[in-house]
């Protein structure tokens, strides 16, 4: 097992009807702007609820943070931060509304062009408003992590970063909200959360058996639970453990001591930064080929894979990584997130181009032992035709 | 799944030479008191690691501290604590160290008697001392969770308490620090955490695939890895899994969301109370005969766990049940710790003594159902002897 530093301080209040208890997590003379997306919580009466529990605050809104959420839609809550003296933001929505509301959070004290935050992976954030959450869309584990992608739309860069202070301070996680979601949003969620899994899990084995043991917990109960979700849509319990899963999937728990790979993600958000793709669907794609290209280096955590996740223990070594690959890209389309560029109407003929940003951002030695050159992105995108 | 708040707010710092980053968590001006137990930190060089570690720190000691600690010694400590205006504990040692320590910072600012704070459970706990720790010795999960166990020398009590306050900020989790001690601690950590996981999943089931799996992955580990570090004291991997097990074991994460039953630790604590076995051993007496007596109500997750943990598919239900108790039993007695009363020389006479303490106490309804009567609770210690 590698050494590691774990620090999950998010309070997670999770189920049925907890935002009665969201006035008590945030100070009592907060200024609160309440973020959001395209407004589906007000139409779902997830906004109703948390107005009525904030009775007694002072509270403005900023709305409209898109998918992908943006650097210029996130500045102008900025302006309002610092015109208005807010002290405490909650968002209210999904991971996208998460990621921008962190980055509000550190840019309304950062001393220079808020951009800089994205250069430099948040490494000089100093300080930041509180945030809070109440999350409608299980996907991303933003709300319990100190991590965010923000996309700057003039340039079409997505880049990330991460700091201890925009930790959330506590997350409304109510398995109810997600009944109103379309399936292609629960759907995009659950393969999100079980691509989040494979990252800190399919690299290679430093004999972490607890770790391991969790993220094989995470994979089933996703493949279990996320075609109920789709087939059920107000099955709580269905709901409860996809909402769950994604949390635990990205709070630093089962990523902690053991090596990552996160080459799926920068290859996808190439794909999503260049062709507007949902993240999840850029995920769908890159996994599948990235398991096939990489398979002499994955191989003991493949075989587990095989064996554990998907019940495969006969044939050649060969034969069962080729059973788990095709099992993975049929269960991302059982969950009607199809795997190959030809489903998204692409021909990989921007393959040049996708390299070309991974190369300018210096993304040429990707992957748990860095030995995803541009040549391999070049194969992995090949393959995902 | 059943609502929960879960809050793991303890930073740790995990693996190999992690004390090199001890001053880092302590406030720079803290007066810090170190609290230990009997002294084997100093002889295997832990204490000079962690002087070395505090240099530029005014740091005092306070020793002694007893498996089961004591009210008494405890007290002592509170009166250091005042009159040298201590402002940071630094617990060294294992779950004993850990629980006194956090009743010495509750204690410190207890407006009343502080055997109060065990007679409320800690709820009227308002302030108390940061707690940090050096954990020595994986088993209870003190180090990362906010409660505690101690005992009244005078009259055998022993209590619980928990509170917000005393969550330990930091735990430094060094597995060579594990190499030294001495079998039977190993033995009873391995046990205490499986027990402790045991208490958190085998009730009835509420759908919470999650925390199931994890779970079980923690038993599946302790299984695996226990023996090993019996037989191999000094390989790291193996002391680390154990670790991190126990640690998992008790933080809150895994029993967040489902029933819990904690009858056999309420069974256990009498008897330490009145004969001084050690925790662990009384876990291990009472846990395959309250599985036997409450084979009814646990029947699902017994078979889940007989399936699960065991690999036990055939025969009839109670066939498996049996078994999933024989290979229980059969993996504490291997761990060296035997599972009757007549293994420690006591003969059953002392039942009624049991019970009229447990009476005393009003645990007349233990259990996820509150269903383990004092008739019951007589069945179970019966069928241990």
């Amino acid at each position: 097992m590698n050494n590691f530093v774990l620090h999950t301080p998010t309070r997670i209040l999770f189920g049925k009807g907890q935002i009665a208890h969201l006035a008590a997590e945030i100070p009592a003379d907060s200024k609160v702007l309440i973020t959001f997306g395209g407004g589906s919580v007000k139409k779902n009466g997830v906004m109703d609820q948390v107005y009525s529990a904030l009775q007694g605050f002072d509270v403005q809104e900023f709305g409209g943070i898109e998918p992908n959420p943006s650097f210029e839609t996130l500045m102008k809550a900025v302006e309002v931060v610092k015109s208005e003296n807010i002290t405490f933001l909650l968002a209210v929505g999904g991971g996208s509304v998460l990621d921008g509301t962190k980055f509000i959070a550190a840019a309304a004290f950062y001393p220079q062009d808020p951009w800089h935050i994205l250069q430099t992976g948040g490494a000089e954030i100093e300080q930041a408003l509180p945030v809070g959450s109440v999350l409608t869309l299980p996907a991303t584990g933003s709300e319990s992590n100190r991590s965010a992608v923000i996309t700057r739309r003039a340039t079409h860069d997505k880049q990330a970063f991460r700091s201890n202070h925009v930790f959330p301070r506590f997350a409304v996680l109510d398995p109810v909200y997600t009944y109103s979601l379309p399936p292609h949003q629960i759907a995009n969620g659950v393969v999100d959360a079980f691509i989040h899994t494979i990252e800190q899990y399919l690299t290679y084995p430093v004999d972490a058996r607890v770790q391991d043991r969790f993220a094989e917990g995470l994979l089933l109960t996703l493949i279990e639970e996320g075609p109920k979700a789709l087939a059920d849509p107000e099955n709580y319990d269905v709901r409860a453990n996809v909402m769950w899963s994604a949390t635990m999937a990205l709070n630093g728990l089962i990523g902690a001591g053991v090596p990552q790979d996160w080459a799926t993600h920068m290859l996808g958000h190439e794909l999503t930064a260049l062709h507007g793709l949902d993240h999840a669907q850029t995920l769908a794609i890159v996994l599948p080929s990235l398991m096939n290209i990489k398979r002499d280096t994955k191989r003991e955590k493949l075989l587990q894979y095989a064996a554990r996740i998907w019940g495969l223990h006969d044939g050649s070594d060969d034969q069962r990584i080729d059973g788990a690959i095709a099992a993975t890209r049929s269960f991302f389309e059982q969950m009607g997130v199809p795997t190959r560029f030809s489903d998204y109407q692409l021909d990989g003929s921007s393959i040049p181009q996708l390299l070309s940003k991974l190369e300018e951002k210096g993304l040429t030695a990707l992957g748990e032992r860095q030995d995803i050159t541009l040549e391999v992105s070049r194969q992995i995108y090949l393959d995902a035709r």
